[in-house]
């Protein structure tokens, strides 16, 4: 349909979409790697007030943005925060948390959930397998007197300042902090009243959650001079009354705006697995240390797979909650519709262990949504962990497969042959509409939110004192109109919608969690920075659903491929079902062998 | 504090503000009054390339509005929408309407809910005194067999041809269409099987709300063409189920755009009461049709006090409904976060009735806001309608008296003073902090949710068929970023925090309508258009809290001004309690003697 020069696309109302006739139309972001000379010339030339209009202008054309939110009648109203009722059934064989009890007390219940712990599986520094030590090991080891939280707190300080040249994975660390935490934790042990599994666990916290006393950065060279931190995040509250030592703030991709974790401010995080790889990001340096083995679990936030893609290109488990069930007070994503933080681990009962002591929505989000009571998968051997199997699991086939190499689609492939084979789960083969503008319609809204949050000071020209390749991505943003925004809202109602259906035929929607593995890092780009929307795209590509969405979705390692990189599957189940998810990822768990050594590992217990 | 050039303003947590040392700042909207040359010339620059973002960066700097948005730390998170929880108390001596009955059924318990209906009481030409047809009167005339819909229809159909040339009412009117509703009407009536007590009542739709066959061009020339009308609004079809007549469609302002009713497309609408004043809008068309006398009841739209502003400029009663509680499918309002359909009539009887009828709200809204059982004052004389008084009633005493005219702070504080006496209501002075923001929310959420749904026409050369304070308007909304959208609503959650504080004190918050009665009309203005946002600020001064932030909020007439205008005044409730503000309505309109006869009145059920 014309109307005067422009082309105009009336889009049929989201229930009269066939969904069975759906073709895949992701296809990929539109422009030139950029680095060095070239990096700093887009920077200056898209921030200057006539070149630069032009320059986005292009970008947004050439991506057909302008065409989805401009000339497009979307016939649906805004839905501006992901929402969705309780589920009609409650899932089965789980136990309920309930989100007004302590902390502790939550995560003495989760503990009952899982299988039984045996003390003789603990590694030890001869163990000639590798396996990281758990939570479970630490609490029985300090329990049964092996070891003490003061004497750990050693190992990791001289870990963490042993490393910290290779791979500068702590923005924010103070030895005589977390000595003291350490202290306090042995004292409880020594007195025999220990607050909880979670005491003397050591944990890092993404520096874009508040860790007191340290600053919150959020990757930046400046954000802490104008948000000084005066408290706890509420969900590192939660997580200090359990006892958790805080080791410090890890080291992050530059406001989230990245996914590789490259930082020229604070140095890159190197892969455990590959040192001349990224870890992926944004919370680069959450899933780095836990996979280096200095720290059981650390938190991250997840506006975009800040989560996920580094577990995943790291070999740890990382949990996207859904969107309202963790509390984001105390955080930069304060004003997010897309964004959640969330534990990574190097294992399914560990995240459950952390997710249980976390959890709980804001008074805000408890106005708006209607969440159910917060579950997990009884796993212990009196639960009756399998009761739902067979779950259906949904595979959108072309989706899946379009991962640049070949490793990654057959791994997880299998995974799904063997889920079929060994527990009967039903592979359901599904097709999801208008994946495109699901990628527009989250690049829009996190741009924008956070864009928001920044505005303050980007006006004040704390612009030149970001990475170019943020310089860049805020530029960009800084383009799209009010307009924009709300019509990139309608889209995410009409994707809804079709996830809804999609949703009533299968249980969870299976992707691998990445559609590359850990990339190399150019030696430029650590001098002078890099902007690469095509590892951007492949990195995000099986990402973004779950933030635009506000779904759980779990990545969890299910092999390497053939440079011995780590793989990650992603789960994303039903919204508040993250119980189901869990479930579905310890099962994958325990068919995934004894993990690799990493390059990068430091076997804090043994002092190795 | 004082980055580089700018000022940077730190706001505190609004929890943190004192309400008892706020200082009124709602200040003027600063624009000069265009009309004629100055207008066109403003419209052709202010749309040109290079010009026009300098005009539209002048005009915001002006009114604060970069400084609100860019410049200052919000630390709310955005509340997109309006949010809030069921009210803690059900509100006592009132009837539950199930939103799942009937339509036909909840008028009917509706119409229980009536005092007595006196047919004595029903004027005849003979009448010395002048009063407005209620519906009862209509009711009992047709089941009394003193008149038909069929004899009301021909002298609609007169009355409307009649004064076409002086006040252009309808903008689609077809008297086959109305002989035809009212011939099946009677024929009911005829069979003894009217279905309800709203068969072969007259009324008449604004222009943005579908009512097949008529074509909606919401005051334009060409949305109709590129949005054809396929069947009902919702809201309308309830009304038809119920056995309404519908007249055609009302006049309004372009769009919604503006509150003085002006359209140089169709002719500018005649205020009743004295036809050398306008109407006030945007729900022009709707509230004169009313006080003219040609339909008891009509249906309007309020984005920004389009319903209640010409309600309380042509002396009837209009009710903004809450935000959810009516359906706008089949509406222009349909992606607003500000705008809901209701009834504008010549009592609060018709008013109630007409509610009752037509509430209900959409699936989407179901999802998130959690809508107690809408229900309505039992004000007949077996009810308890007294049983919830004395009601506390908050005054903003430096607002409230912010007026262009002592009589309209006069006539509005009498009424006061009586409610207090008689009722034994308690008049409790309170402080509202930040009108100023609420403004500029305001025209930033309503504004950008506008200008995304005409998005795909405004890019194809339909701006330059939009009136010139039209072009104006969109120009400046679409000078505002994402980022300012989501900043505004940022301010939105702090003005909720507020308002749900002083809810706590009082039970309804009251102000006058409007800050001047009806303004004249300049005879260049009907040539030319115009743009005097000095009007539109005062008109609009009272009534965007209720769109900001949901609230429910109705107009009545409580006296005149010395020049023989109506005066309005507003009673805003608390979410969801439509019923308290009508019973204070019902209450205070029997104080209200007979009203004056307007100039334009047409006796259509006496033939004259």
């Amino acid at each position: 349909m014309i109307f005067g020069k422009k082309m105009k696309i009336v889009m049929v109302p989201a229930s009269e979409v066939q969904l069975t006739t759906v073709e895949y139309d992701l296809g990929e972001f539109k422009a030139p790697r950029l680095t060095g000379l070239s990096l700093k010339l887009s920077a200056t030339f898209i921030s200057s007030p006539f070149i630069g209009p032009l320059i986005t202008s292009y970008f947004r054309k050439q991506n057909n943005i302008d065409q989805m939110l401009r000339d497009t009648v979307i016939p649906e109203p805004p839905m501006f925060k992901p929402e969705f009722l309780p589920p009609q059934e409650q899932e089965v064989g789980v136990v309920n948390l309930e989100e007004d009890e302590k902390p502790e007390d939550r995560v003495e219940l989760a503990s009952r959930c899982l299988p039984h712990h045996d003390p003789a599986s603990i590694p030890n520094s001869e163990s000639t397998c590798f396996r990281y030590w758990k939570i479970r090991d630490y609490a029985y080891a300090y329990r049964s007197g092996l070891t003490t939280p003061s004497m750990v707190a050693e190992r990791v300080i001289s870990a963490v300042e042993g490393c910290k040249n290779i791979t500068p994975l702590l923005v924010s660390f103070d030895p005589e902090e977390v000595r003291k935490q350490a202290a306090a934790s042995t004292k409880r042990f020594g007195e025999g009243n220990p607050l909880s599994i979670l005491d003397g666990i050591f944990m890092a916290v993404k520096d874009d959650i508040d860790c007191y006393p340290h600053p919150s950065k959020g990757g930046t060279t400046w954000l802490h001079d104008v948000r000084p931190v005066k408290k706890d995040a509420v969900s590192v509250s939660r997580l200090r009354s359990c006892g958790v030592v805080f080791v410090g703030k890890t080291n992050m991709h530059e406001l989230g705006m990245g996914d590789t974790g490259l930082n020229p401010h604070h140095g890159t995080p190197r892969n455990p697995h590959d040192p001349q790889r990224y870890t992926g990001g944004s919370s680069s340096g959450s899933a780095a240390i836990v996979a280096s083995g200095i720290c059981p679990a650390a938190l991250g936030s997840d506006a975009g797979g800040s989560i996920r893609i580094p577990a995943s290109l790291c070999g740890v488990v990382g949990l996207k909650t859904t969107y309202g069930r963790t509390d984001t007070r105390g955080t930069l994503c304060g004003p997010g519709t897309v964004e959640v933080i969330g534990p990574i681990a190097s294992s399914v009962d560990d995240v459950m262990l952390i997710y249980a002591a976390m959890l709980g929505s804001s008074p805000a989000d408890k106005i708006t949504l209607r969440q159910p009571i917060p579950c997990l998968p009884n796993l212990s051997s009196n639960g009756s962990s399998t009761a739902s199997f067979p779950l259906r699991l949904g595979k959108y086939t072309k989706w899946f497969d379009d991962v640049n190499s070949p490793d990654i689609s057959g791994v997880c492939g299998q995974v799904l042959t063997s889920l079929s084979e060994m527990h009967g789960c039903e592979i359901v083969e599904i097709a999801i509409p208008e994946l495109q503008q699901m990628r527009i319609a989250h690049v829009v809204s996190y741009g924008c939110e956070s864009l928001c949050s920044l505005m303050p000071e980007i006006q004040n020209r704390k612009f030149q004192k970001l990475a170019l390749d943020s310089q860049i991505n805020l530029a960009l943003t800084q383009s799209f109109t009010a307009s924009d925004y709300v019509a990139a809202q309608r889209l995410r109602r009409r994707l809804m919608y079709y996830h809804m259906e999609i949703f009533k035929k299968v249980d969870v929607i299976v992707t691998p969690s990445t559609g590359m593995t850990a990339p190399p890092i150019h030696p430029t780009a650590l001098e002078s920075g890099e902007s690469d929307l095509e590892v951007t795209g492949n990195l995000m590509k099986f990402c973004v659903t779950a933030n635009v969405l506000g779904f759980p979705a779990i990545s969890v390692p299910v092999g390497y491929d053939k440079q011995g990189l780590p793989i990650g599957l992603q789960l994303i189940g039903r919204p508040w079902c993250e119980a189901t998810i869990l479930r579905l990822a310890a099962s994958i768990e325990q068919q995934w062998n004894v993990p690799k050594k990493p390059a990068i590992y430091f076997d804090v217990t043994n002092g190795k």
